[in-house]
């Protein structure tokens, strides 16, 4: 699998000197990739810069990486010529295959793959990408930030889509697409990126998985965790997939069972799954009982339904927590912990520092801060950082205010404490 | 009700001149209302360029609102003032009475307003805001933006957070706090908010309803839609609520049940509401039938599931709508409708315009664009209005990509077409 993402060299095979074309997008992509780049075409003499070739076979050094986006049709052709060239992997980007009902034609791929023992992404694939290297082999415009998330997808769409998003807000270490999956599948990369030290946590979109029992067996050892995107979970939406990848979604009883079985994160939303990434790439969670900080009684009040409605246990505190704790008559001393309005960053220390002598009380901590000119939110984020690293408790925060406090919150959250304006998230992502 | 919100003077009772007191920063929030104001305070000449009074019995003209934050114990003297100086209108900013035990105190305020015929909002209230006249009657620090939502809490934090966090994104008509609520309540504001031009729709955040009958009774014969914010659901956020507003939260299904029956939309969360908000100070809903048109079929997919879960019909449409509909073959002619990746606004066009030809196939059309440098954003943003305005049927946006389409959903979502990044937000509205 590491070819995929982190090749010597790549040949583009089907690369096009004519701006809107795939095969120029491909070969534009990868003017920042720090490896060498063949553009294969018989008309051109060089395209962007680099020399092109007739063929794969004229290229006068080994390649690492076919990338493949000529028509379907001639898709067989070239990639014999890759089996003949010894490239071990190939992503075929090229389209017009199952998903239309060209099944024979896809079946010859399978037999000219197995024949020269050819590793292939796709048909109908989207590419890799790795940010450190500079590779990106879709025809994409977005090479996204470096972080620690891995991200699979049966959808390149998707990818367009959240890579040009997540510009400033999340960073990753890979990207793969999947395509029609003739042979490479969400078990292989997820094995791959296990090893990969750039990652943290792997996401998955999925329409289908076809090795289930692969699929169970990688999740079940990953040491990293992973977290899926199922869709195709109501009939309608399985009708849709099946026009859409010409994935039969099967049924999400029998798919959520599974992925509980194995350790699998699930997310019903797309959000939901970057929250959860966020909270796993630096935390964990330990068990159900929560501890409320806040300084706003209402949002207290909310965050406590949302935290029931997620399973969690908003823990009754023993009376000796809140003896001597000097904080004034009007703060709630139950849970939530009620800070009041007037409460500056020494007031939130407090309850910190109660929290770390009473560590058997509870698993994590939801901390609420709602916008309040009195308060040194530097500070009390500061203590709030302080708290996650050294108590070993799962810290989430809920930040309701203005520009100021959302950036406070943005400093927490690439630190690995999310930290979100709605109190329903903190939940779900403690869920 | 009018003049808690339109009063041509106020008097503060409790001013003060030190940086700081909650008396000093509702005078100076009261520095840009249009109307008369007078600050009360014994040992003052002046107060932020104001004249001041000694007792509202002093000040030479008629006052038509009295703000109050004396210590508690002094309330009840102040007034009686109030009474004597034949206030109609009083908002009792003061805290101490039911929510920390104090009855008894609270009962003497209760029997002195029916005395002196004077409506009470509070006490431990948080004021009146109106950003038409600049009148804010709460020690706040934001005046949120013109707009057509009118906002009334039982939490007065909330609003603080709110009013900061919604610059720029969402404008209020009116927003009222209720406090411990011993004489107005939500029903009058509902009932107030009817009548006023301003207000479009009107989001309640409720710990308790204190008289129910009268509550459904306005809610019913509301003529603007009435989204409420439920907090207490869950046992602990019940007993949470309790010692925030002295709040008995009441069992949340009879609640619910009773929203139901007197139309009221119910959100679980504050975005949800600001998002149902948008969606009605435009646009209705009139049935289930969707219609998902998407440029991605893996989010077309993802919204298939949403809109299912949301108790959404996503109709099948007849052959007959697809015949001659002149898009590429690769298009999913289904729906989801997948006019793929390199679709620009004329494609989407097509689509509309057969969808005004047949309008009784469905009620309502949710419109997924994922970035694609081909696609002219600005067209098809202007395609999807023209559709909303012309056609009748409800109409949701997802986009998903970089700051161009952040920014031409924006603009949608200010003209009433709720624009979201996540799927799940565009059904949850349209539930």
């Amino acid at each position: 699998m590491k070819k995929f993402f982190e090749p010597a060299s790549v040949a583009v095979i089907g690369a096009s000197a004519t701006e809107g074309k795939i095969g120029y997008g491909i070969v534009r992509n990868l003017k920042n990739f720090s490896g060498s780049v063949y553009p294969i075409n018989p008309n051109e003499e060089s395209i962007l810069g680099f020399d092109c070739y007739k063929s794969v076979l004229k290229v006068p050094v080994n390649i690492d990486l076919g990338v493949i986006a000529v028509p379907a049709k001639i898709v067989p052709k070239v990639l014999i010529e890759c089996g003949r060239k010894k490239i071990k992997n190939v992503i075929i980007i090229s389209a017009g295959f199952s998903e239309i009902g060209e099944n024979k034609l896809e079946n010859e791929l399978i037999k000219i793959s197995k024949k020269y023992k050819i590793r292939v992404m796709g048909p109908n694939n989207f590419g890799s990408v790795n940010p450190y290297n500079g590779l990106d082999t879709s025809f994409n415009f977005t090479m996204p930030d470096k972080g620690s998330v891995a991200f699979i997808s049966q959808s390149g769409a998707i990818w367009a889509a959240l890579s040009s998003w997540s510009l400033g807000k999340i960073g990753f270490s890979k990207f793969g697409s999947l395509g029609n999956m003739i042979d490479v599948d969400f078990a292989d990369l997820i094995d791959y990126f296990n090893k990969d030290e750039m990652t943290k946590v792997i996401i998955c979109y999925v329409e289908k998985i076809k090795d289930g029992k692969h699929f169970m067996d990688v999740c079940s050892k990953s040491k990293k965790p992973v977290i899926v995107i199922k869709a195709g979970k109501s009939e309608a939406g399985a009708k849709a997939a099946l026009s859409h990848t010409g994935s039969l979604a099967g049924s999400y009883e029998i798919y959520s069972a599974a992925f509980k079985q194995c350790g699998v994160v699930l997310a019903e939303t797309i959000t939901e799954a970057f929250d959860k990434a966020l909270f796993l790439s630096r935390q964990k969670l330990v068990g159900k009982g929560t501890v409320i900080i806040t300084n706003g009684g209402g949002v207290g009040v909310l965050m406590t339904d949302h935290c029931v409605d997620n399973g969690l246990d908003v823990v009754s505190l023993p009376k000796s927590f809140f003896s001597g704790l000097k904080i004034p008559k009007i703060c709630s001393k139950n849970n939530p912990i009620d800070v009041v309005g007037d409460a500056d960053w020494d007031r939130y220390k407090l309850v910190f520092d109660r929290l770390r002598k009473f560590p058997k009380s509870y698993d994590n901590v939801t901390v609420i801060i709602l916008e309040n000119t009195r308060l040194n939110i530097e500070k009390t984020a500061f203590e709030i950082l302080d708290f996650m690293e050294k108590s070993g408790k799962a810290v989430v925060c809920c930040f309701m205010g203005g520009d100021k406090l959302e950036r406070a919150g943005n400093v927490l959250s690439k630190k690995g404490i999310p930290c979100f304006f709605e109190a329903e998230r903190c939940a779900n992502v403690l869920r």
